[in-house]
């Protein structure tokens, strides 16, 4: 394991996520000149031994050149501070996406600062609350110099090659993705895999979930279910007449099973904490990589059933399929003279 | 065209179906005994030309032996009503039961009255409120000589030669196909034909609701979409720029276009007598076939993804995703640290 | 009835759809100029009682201004087309596009040519082969004045009030739409509505061809299943013993059964001519609606799973999964050793 | 940390699972009574420290009473088994069904075995080829009592409190589900959950899977796509303009990603093994646990459209919508004179 060598990193926005990565960057010998709209934020990270900047120009004045400014803000201002940004760098500069921003985006930005010999790297982020202390996940897009520059940034900021057993089959030493960090190809490929990466964490959330629902509801046959000509009767009660645990089931599938992952890590400390998850009404919100997943699906002509079907569960759990919903009903009216039965 | 035999049935249930049923039989010179619990029903149909029963035993006295007794009756009372009528009839007598019963039932329901010469006949019926008018489709199971010999009563039932143009591929002149009934097997096989009917209708509904509610929603980009790290902005606001009427678009669709349907008759009719559904409020039923067509296809390894996210999305429609979506905000939670907006 | 004021119209296109379209046009008094790259689709059509043109720029030309000129032409020329007309029309020309653009495209159109003065009409067009004598539904986009003016010949187009019953609860005597044809919007709007026209008719289909498979497969009991680890058994094949004739399955649901339609109409005469659909090996094409209507739904947020199952089991029969496939076998194989059984 | 008490086990069919559990138990100090159709299993197992038994009978009359017979057979060999059984064995023995059977099957088993005081466990099992270094996730259903007394075979089986982090929000310090074993209710319960986590693992294998095919097609852009009236032209190539390395995704997903996951381990080895997935023809088995998932979730009103959606991608796989796609393309041919296209 070679040392790391120590480099000099300019970040805007310090978030949740962006603070935690100039924390991690600071923990292993990098130096964080930092920049946010709220001078309280800045001013915390100032006192964990960051450079405080009082602006977008002042933080760029600060850095040595070529610079490495690091972008780790909400999608919707992403652009104006590109743009901005254009106005203050110089040649071999680097600027870095860091967040969800779509891939498409990333390849009309690298055009935008080409011409002035600014490179664009985006860089897709995986690894929410628990990075600054588990690593984060890092898929990386944009041109190979400009990547390979910021390669002792990007190792600290990954979990590093020891936060998993090495893959048995996996006989190539070279590469970094064991490390937790991949250059997946030219501009937008970060973003791309960033995108897709987060359209299987909502096919896998939905499984999960899915489950624990069927897991839950296994006591159908002991509970009263209305029988009337609306209502399809259980034919077998005594099937389903189990009161599951749902938060142990959470639990055990952690240990030795096949479907353990650090989400189910995760539902089963949500469970442990809230058994019945009170103060969740069950509205899924849905930020943008889904979708865009799915239409790369559909564009590429890849049938992605699973995926979409997550996607749209969310879009249902918030009541837009309402209209749907209507419509399906009045059908019954007309040709059966179905009453819509009340909530 | 032959002019039909008159016959006579034993019509044990006068719901909105099986009153109907008697009307276009007696229409067509067939005579009916009849029977249901409620007296004041069994008067108002005694009084169009029926010959009224006050009970089952009753019903079965008045008829002339071998007897066809037709069932139109819930579900929930047609195992009873079998069985009491196992101990009324006699060798060569037919039981027809043209309810929703699940075939699996019927399988059993034969065998029950085979020991004492009694032929069991499933008729799935098709037509809803309307097919007094229209006829009704009917899909029959049972054995071939009881069928056969029920061949006038399902005449006059179903719609009829004329209600449809002649399929011009069809160059066979046999079978009753055309008429709008078919004997389609041994027991069982006519409401087996009829619930994936049913099935095949959850998936035709919920193709024309989820295409009416994507028209109705292309004025997406007309209204304010909040943006925030919860929810994915639009990109193309001025491609969802349009204000489209429903019910205009049901309309036009009736004629000429490849989804031309009865549903899309129905969903016409629905819009124009309410653009907005008024009254609806989009939770829709569902009765037993659409679930059976899907247990039906999971057995058969047949891939049935459309009509079962036509019965999901009715199940969804009820709220009966809660928990899941509890479970995957939870783990939004977790590991985004996302709260769940409100509603 | 009123009579109709005969028009004229150049048609570009004279493939099916364009001279069955100029066919209908002339048939009730319109005149028609045409145009199209095989001179002698042109001479066949001039022979019916069309005016032939040799070129776009002759076929404009021949036509009294203001002009209406029809384009119904491969999705992949219209552009070019369109670009080339710009420079031949004038002020108050009106082009109108009944093929199937995507409706952006529509709304690009219509910008490049309102500079000159020039409306652009797009005009989704249903009915296929059967057009001709059915007529076709048009769901048309544009402005107003451009629209009205098309009037008479899009009324000749449409199938016509008389092709359908009334629709009982239809109390309104003003709009279209019970003609046929319907003005949906702004630009892209026509596009738009028989986008979404294809997506309903992908979902539709695709319950259909479930349901008849799942009817077909219901002999799944009588066939030898090889029981072996990698094989579910059928736990009840005697409850899957039937031998269904779906073909006439398909005929009987033509009459008086809710999913009658025009699909079903046509599934049973496809049966008809071959009811093991000999010729076909089950590979099923998109055309590009079905994946707009997809994409639109994601992008409104509404839940479309059904119309989306649709395509991507179009997807899948073009063995677009092949991958996915792959990486499930892989994975099998790599936790419980299971190897791949041969085909 | 108790030491666990030494016990006695009759372990029934040495499979690859079965000798690996009676291996993971002797190291652990417990006694093994092994019986295998094939001989030579036995003698291999019994090299290896385990007592040999030449038949059922002779298996049980090595065991001290109370006995333990635990089963770890094929699914279609258990009930003959556990028949032979009810004949051999004594009040308070019990049986450990350690397979994949269906939970119905358990509840008429322990009913079967219930008047002879033979009490029956059933026993979901989880870990595949890995369980024996792993350790087994457990899945326990029968009567506390007995399944209290077999603790410390359970215990010795699971992968221990060690094998994971503890779950921070989890208070209760009772409960083995942190050792990786949980009785989760009375006969059937072990089974039920461990269907359902078969179906989430479908579910959650079918993401990853789709999404690294998204990943891997992310090159349709730089791919000829015929252009023809059977084909939808991709709009913007130039964004599908990856080459993008799905092992490389793969490995790098394995570490601080929020989809890190055993099966994502999984899923990088075989592709660090094949990068191509040679050997693989994307026909995924399916072996009863997905199936019988979804029927419990349609019986109890669960809406499961990724774990059904991904049932149906693995029947679709084997080719099984045939008959499907050849209805689908014949509407198209007869609707729009489509002629479908060579594969």
């Amino acid at each position: 394991m070679t040392t790391n060598t120590p480099m000099q990193l300019g970040m805007v926005g310090l978030g949740r996520m962006g603070a935690n990565l100039v924390r991690r960057l600071m923990r292993d010998g990098h130096t964080c000149v930092v920049y946010d709209l709220d001078p309280d934020t800045v001013r915390e990270v100032e006192r964990e031994g960051a450079v405080a900047a009082t602006s977008l120009k002042d933080l760029v004045g600060r850095l040595d050149r070529p610079r490495n400014v690091w972008l780790m803000l909400p999608a919707g201002v992403v652009q104006r501070t590109v743009d901005e940004l254009a106005d203050l760098l110089d040649t071999d500069d680097v600027v870095i996406d860091g967040g969800n921003s779509y891939y498409r985006d990333d390849i009309a930005r690298s055009r935008r600062l080409a011409p002035q010999g600014v490179h664009y790297v985006d860089c897709g982020t995986s690894g929410g609350v628990w990075g600054l202390e588990r690593g984060y996940c890092l898929m990386v897009g944009g041109d190979e110099a400009a990547v390979r520059r910021l390669d002792p940034l990007l190792r600290t900021i990954a979990p590093g090659r020891g936060s998993a057993e090495p893959t048995p089959g996996r006989t190539t030493t070279t590469g970094t993705a064991p490390e937790g960090y991949l250059h997946c190809g030219p501009s937008g490929a970060g973003h791309f895999v960033k995108m897709v990466h987060n359209g299987v964490e909502y096919g896998m959330m939905a499984a999960i979930a899915e489950g624990l629902s069927i897991i839950r509801h296994a006591d159908a046959g002991l509970r009263d279910r209305t029988v009337d000509a609306e209502t399809a009767p259980l034919r077998d009660p005594e099937a389903y007449a189990y009161e599951i645990d749902v938060a142990e089931v959470a639990e055990v599938w952690r240990r030795g099973s096949v479907v353990g992952s650090w989400l189910v890590d995760l539902v089963a400390d949500a469970l442990a904490r809230s058994p019945g998850l009170d103060g969740f009404a069950g509205r899924v919100s849905d930020s943008g990589e889904g979708r865009w997943t799915v239409l790369a699906a559909v564009d590429e002509s890849v049938p992605a059933p699973v995926i979409t079907a997550a996607l749209y569960e969310r879009y249902g759990s918030r009541g837009l399929g309402e209209f749907t919903g209507k419509v399906l009903s009045a059908m019954r009216g007309e040709f059966g003279g179905h009453a819509e039965k009340a909530g």
